[in-house]
């Protein structure tokens, strides 16, 4: 059954062309099901916690496009949150929490974090029941960094200031912290294969914003204690790595972790993407604004990268995750691009 | 004369160490004389636009540290406030333009540019005959792309969204507009030059958020064109090209601009940075946090840079503009590091 699923496939190391495509964020609102299920749902973490309501708004672009790959429905910041840090989604300014003090990290109690994420864990049950078998269901969550930037900050912010400074004036406890986030993800990872996932992604979406030293400290040795820890119970369960922004850092960054596949953003070039193919999958990586702007934006970044990544190990997707306004008729339009091997010419 | 200018003689290639430093933004918030001087101008464009004061507050960061170059007090921003763009900064909030229509851009006039910019010209000239001979005088610009995106979303965004949909979706009418800035940029700094600036730099702050066949049109491309308009004129003028968060694509960068030197954010890896420094001088890139948290991140930091680029041709730097919340202290840690060569054992 398994060897049907061919995002897995890939993720061994095969070719498979026409190549396999799912997007991040493809579960989003640019749906008008989303979104009409979303004013049901109340608010966005409403629909995180109910399994009924994450399996539906899951499903629902499997159902329109049939993608390759199911990704569980959630959100990174339900690990601080099941750490028992407060958390709320504002309309239209994203998470809110209270920045962490220092002081607080020892604190932090993970022993309640399994339980607190239990309902995350049922939707990923039932979506195995639910997905067609040859839909690939991948688990998430975020990378240590990445989540510990929003704890710091409390809020996104453009250059991740707040935890780069207190990275530089408080090592030691953000090592700490790192550690905890690493071990707590590792063991929810570990705990949604458990439940049926095929596969993971760890999102780091904030590691362009460290230096060569910081981005070992913050977010290789965080996620390769994360692969470690993972493959002692799981040794086969691909894991997908991204590491946003990462640009030249993308090298090496798969043989320093651990990670199984590199998930590329928009802005790695397709030279240093073939590079990296060499070393095993890639998944990836057209501008997403490409995709809202459609005409021959759309047609040639597609064609692009299937031109340019397609003789190797390639799981098409985007850059970063589906912009909101994104027309529905542009996602149809990528996937028939896709789907064709590329513009007939 | 020249030949002590340091800071030229390693934009010719030479390694000089302790290598010469000075810092972007060195003449700014974090100086009390520079928010003293402020106060007495009123907005943050009479500085710019009023010779005295210009002069008075570039000056300043020589007087107290000494360092190598002095860059000439402006802002990327008066080129389009030269072509008749509306242009205000406001506190807290950054720079503010009224957005550009996309069938405006046909009837932006150049012919009073000159003009308009030349109460900047007259600061460069009387620069040169207020620094010490020793002291290389750096003029400097936006790059095309980079003052495009605020043109075109009217203040600065997280991710330049506006401008990336505007190539999509305008191909033409980008091509137009980054052609336009381009000679009119490059015009601007042969007029640095002819006033007595040594050398000049592009600031290409955004270049981070492009793929690979954007970056190529909207970064490589326009600068390539400044630069060959500046050599037909000036063709032993070094050109510092800063392509900030351009990642991989640093490689290559110089090649295909033709520009002397590369200004490197400190995102770049110090591995990255000597493959670069083959070419020719770098510099850079020292995390402008590190340098307002002190301590050993400073210490540590400021040490890595002298010890992985300093046998090749380097000019210390940050690796983007110091924050105005850094302590003086810690830059006089830095400076004293730097003219040691290093940390001492």
């Amino acid at each position: 059954m398994t060897g049907q699923r061919v995002v897995l496939e890939v993720l061994g190391g095969a070719r498979s062309f026409p190549p396999p495509i799912w997007m991040m964020r493809q579960a989003g609102r640019y749906l008008p099901e989303y979104r009409q299920t979303r004013e049901k749902a109340g608010g966005f973490l409403d629909l995180c916690y109910t399994p009924d309501l994450a399996v539906e708004v899951t499903l629902q672009p499997i159902r329109r496009f049939g993608f390759d790959a199911s990704i569980l429905f959630s959100d990174i910041l339900v690990v601080p949150h099941a750490l028992g840090r407060d958390l709320a989604f504002e309309e239209g300014r994203g998470p809110v929490m209270t920045p962490i003090r220092t002081d607080e990290i020892a604190k932090l109690d993970p022993s309640r974090a399994g339980e607190f994420l239990e309902p995350v864990i049922e939707t990923v049950r039932r979506l195995r029941g639910e997905l067609p078998d040859e839909t690939t269901l991948l688990g998430f969550c975020g990378a240590p960094w990445t989540v510990a930037t929003y704890m710091i900050a409390g809020h996104g912010t453009p250059d991740q200031a707040p935890a780069r400074l207190f990275l530089y004036r408080e090592p030691e406890r953000m090592k700490a912290l790192l550690e905890l986030l690493a071990d707590v993800s590792a063991d929810y990872l570990v705990r949604q294969i458990e439940a049926g996932a095929d596969a993971v992604q760890i999102f780091d979406s904030w590691s362009g914003v460290l230096d060569e030293a910081s981005f070992v400290k913050c977010c290789v040795r965080p996620v390769a204690r994360m692969v470690e820890r993972i493959r002692k119970l799981h040794p086969h369960t691909p894991i997908i790595g991204f590491p946003k922004g990462a640009g030249s850092l993308y090298a090496g960054y798969r043989e320093a972790t651990g990670v199984t596949a590199l998930g590329l953003d928009w802005s790695v070039p397709l030279s240093q993407a073939q590079g990296l193919q060499a070393g095993g999958a890639v998944q990836g990586n057209l501008d997403p604004l490409r995709l809202v702007a459609g005409g021959s934006a759309l047609d040639e970044g597609v064609n692009d990268i299937l031109v340019r990544l397609g003789d190797g190990p390639l799981i098409f997707n985007l850059g970063h995750g589906i912009a909101p306004d994104t027309p529905v008729e542009h996602v149809e339009r990528m996937v028939e691009i896709v789907r064709a091997g590329g513009l007939r010419s």
